[in-house]
């Protein structure tokens, strides 16, 4: 059975529509859906879902069941990362096919739980089902936030970083897609993504994201909601996009490799805007606190929608569809 | 296909299993799970979810699409019932088929959505993904509760009461698994279930409720968690079940009627202890107030566990597989 890509098309439409629908916001809530959380008590509980459905996000001929549960739990928990919100609880549900009862469906809580607890999140809750089709879980997070960094909030003019390397996870995708076994780095990226949460909290203390997501979807589509949150635009620079080197592995044509990295998802790094400067101010010690790099990828500018500026000069709008083709996708 | 009751004891075990792997709170936690909702920043905030499985909780062929979403909605609602938490807001996580996506995907979330925005729950957010197998909603909760009504708190001596009649949406699935249409009254009463917000929140002001909990697994099994919870037992009166005329109609022997009333689940009623003659003080204003009936079912007892006190005077223990098998079990 290969996984027929929902494509990120109708899955917002959806979510956009019944969101519509609904009434925005209510006594203490700061921020309503369509940010990476919702933030209530008058600001200082986030909160955000992430369903990881087999053979929609995830194969089991691509991961253990404890590489499935971290996997959905460090998903959820990126969106608090994303808010520079600070773990605090969460409820798992679970959905299983009875012949994985108990066994595959422990391990699933299992490898969630310890995700969610070494990231500080008390398991508060959940629920367990039979399910007559696919293994799923639904993982929901509560953080604790001081000053949410929204996705909105990026002027003209400022620089958009991202941290980390891009393309791996979508890369490992490639190889299953193709029947190969992926390099042990890009498998890596896709089994174990760690959710940046030391890292956004440590930028938000210094006051450098002025917006930020995660990349759940790929660069190119989900700075594409930076920008639309804002009202402004962002052009992306192909030369400083930071290509993993799994991904560059995996896919020798740079072409194919850029490509990766922007279009492929699921690498759970933060893509943020911060004014001229800010970043490079700090992005030495960022580095010797974490061991990851800081990449200016691009700039904030009024004219809306991103593109992309090539190599040879062209300006481009960025094929998202193409680099969704070359990744494989696995949503 | 027959939907194949995964039962309450493996799900109950695993719950259990994973549950106890976990930290038990942390700061700012009052209540971890266990109960129906955990209770978080510093016992102000209640957090429940709900999980509701195509052909495991309910099947298409009962239900239309608005109504499955309004179920779902509706179930995660009466955990806050449970607790005199009053609804705040609410994540609807919704796998669905692509068939489905947009048109049925789209009326389940606007049933969800009516229904908790009904209850007083803004929807915050929440996940929409692609399903190759069952239409599934996970649908979270949040609640304000000043003080929460717990599972544990009854003591030897105390009444136990439930809200309304039970044992209707019991009686739909029985009549649904024999090739019946349902009477009008059964199929309302599982398509429609109405969490008892605002009566457990009157309730709790008045300070009736010692402990209480939502019948949502059937009157002898969800007793036995009140008991358990308290570490006590509870004795039912099987002349003082209020056995709904629905599952009257549709079981005409008396016996099995009781049946579907003590072994059916998804009623949704409370069910609570409290002192003696408490209840008594403000059972006919309630009445007035909600249209709803108070009955006295049994006492809690030193004794550990459930047990049913005949009519012919004999103390037996509750025959909940038998039960099970009269209600047909939709779980």
């Amino acid at each position: 059975m290969t996984p027929t890509p929902l494509g990120p098309g109708p899955e917002f439409d959806l979510i956009r529509r019944f969101l519509a629908r609904s009434r925005k916001g209510g006594p203490g809530i700061l921020v309503g859906p369509g940010d990476d959380c919702a933030v209530f008590e008058g600001g200082r509980i986030a909160i955000s879902s992430d369903l990881s459905v087999e053979d929609v996000h995830f194969r089991r001929a691509w991961l253990g069941p404890e590489e499935i549960g971290r996997r959905a739990a460090a998903a959820s928990l990126s969106d608090l990362a994303a808010m520079a919100a600070a773990p605090l609880g969460a409820l798992v549900s679970l959905g299983a096919p009875a012949a994985d009862v108990p066994d595959v469906a422990e391990k699933c809580m299992a490898g969630a739980t310890e995700m969610l607890e070494s990231a500080g999140a008390v398991l508060l809750g959940g629920d367990v089902a039979r399910s007559p089709g696919p293994l799923f879980l639904d993982v929901v997070v509560l953080g604790r936030v001081e000053r949410p960094v929204l996705r909105s909030g990026a002027r003209p003019g400022d620089e958009v970083w991202v941290t980390g390397a891009l393309g791996a996870a979508a890369a490992a995708v490639r190889c299953w897609a193709r029947g190969d076994e992926p390099p042990a780095a890009a498998r890596d990226a896709f089994a174990h993504p760690r959710p940046r949460i030391r890292e956004a909290l440590w930028l938000a203390e210094r006051d450098v994201p002025r917006a930020m997501l995660d990349l759940s979807d790929g660069l190119a589509g989900d700075v594409a909601h930076l920008a639309a949150a804002g009202g402004f635009g962002v052009l992306l620079e192909e030369g400083h996009i930071p290509v993993h080197p799994a991904a560059a592995a995996v896919a020798p044509d740079p072409e194919e490799a850029l490509a990766l990295a922007l279009g492929g998802g699921e690498d759970y790094e933060l893509c943020f805007a911060a004014r001229p400067g800010a970043v490079q101010k700090v992005a030495n010690e960022f580095m010797d606190s974490f061991g990851v790099v800081l990449t200016r990828v691009g700039t904030v500018r009024e004219e809306p929608g991103v593109a992309l500026h090539r190599s040879d000069g062209s300006i481009v709008p960025p094929d998202v569809e193409g680099y969704r083709h070359f990744a494989g996708g696995s949503r």
